[in-house]
């Protein structure tokens, strides 16, 4: 396949591929989860949600997604004007607040993720299983230089290790969805025609 | 060199390196541009400031950003706040605002964009010449998916091709400060021994 030298400087292409791709990227995800009356922020709540075992904090959703708790809350405010989340206080100690998915939430969910997915492997199609691996070799190494760079201090290793500690759950709880066939997604299929 | 198989559905890796690695190159640059009392998104206001010819309207500024009018606006108000920018309205049409750099924004830009230079440099050193040159095909290849998937219709192939100036434009731009012995940032630098 011929290389196209769009960019005179490798560096420079590289850097500037990285964010154009990326921020396209989001633009086709928000598109796909605003089909589902989601946006991506929200989705990725949800996801979260759903894979946190027990009762939700904003805190833990904050370094779930690698947010500030502030931002977090005001997603949350979002999402609670929207119907697809409540807050809930803790019965036992007032001052602490759980968050929680409304069935309208649950509903829109299973869909978007399965929409989610069919995206993923659409923008993924025109590259070949080796050139996959590729790309996830190239990128980890520039991943893992920005660990270097960022330091060795303990935040960093925090996030270091919340951030691979996620990102192995977020993928479990993705397969789930990845076929269209699993019986979540036939049951939610199911009710769907019901409505 | 081995592959690291992290991730065990390589479409999920990719999707997720992708958002991984953008968001720490991210962090890296926002560490070393506020090392210059600069925000990322500030040094990239200037960066379009110091290539769009002649006077800069909020909204040419958006364009070049790709972002709303709405953000760049409250991003030049935190610059006017900061000093590192003013808002001149124009002596013919009063309703017309222009936007200027200061010189305090002058004398940070130019460190912080070889600083900037510095940080592309040392993130991507650990990929040789043949490894940027495939990760330049795999993610234009990924980019231009994007595009079709987000269809053909004539805001998107505007989109594009503003964005294909642009980065050429940028580029161009930003190569006058990729080496540190240009003659505007000797003068900087001469500048900066004299205070």
């Amino acid at each position: 396949m011929p290389i196209k030298f769009e960019f005179e400087n490798p560096d420079m292409g590289v850097w500037v591929l990285l964010r154009q791709t990326h921020n396209l990227v989001l633009k086709c995800e928000d598109r796909v989860f605003n089909e589902h009356q989601l946006t991506t922020e929200q989705h990725a709540v949800l996801m979260a949600m759903k894979h946190i075992d027990g009762p939700v904090r904003p805190t833990d959703l904050a370094r779930w997604l690698d947010r500030s708790v502030n931002s977090v809350s005001m997603i949350i405010d979002r999402m609670v004007k929207a119907g697809l989340a409540r807050r809930v206080r803790d019965r036992k100690d007032r001052r602490t607040v759980f968050v929680s998915v409304t069935s309208k939430a649950d509903e829109a969910f299973v869909p978007a993720t399965v929409a989610g997915w069919g995206l993923i492997q659409e923008i993924l199609s025109p590259l070949s299983d080796e050139d996959k691996l590729t790309l996830i070799r190239l990128l980890e190494t520039l991943r893992d230089k920005t660990y270097d760079h960022l330091g060795s201090g303990e935040v960093v290793e925090e996030v270091r290790r919340n951030e691979t500690e996620n990102m192995a759950q977020f993928m479990k709880q993705a397969a789930r969805y990845k076929s269209s066939s699993t019986p979540e997604i036939k049951r939610q299929r199911g009710k769907r025609k019901n409505i």
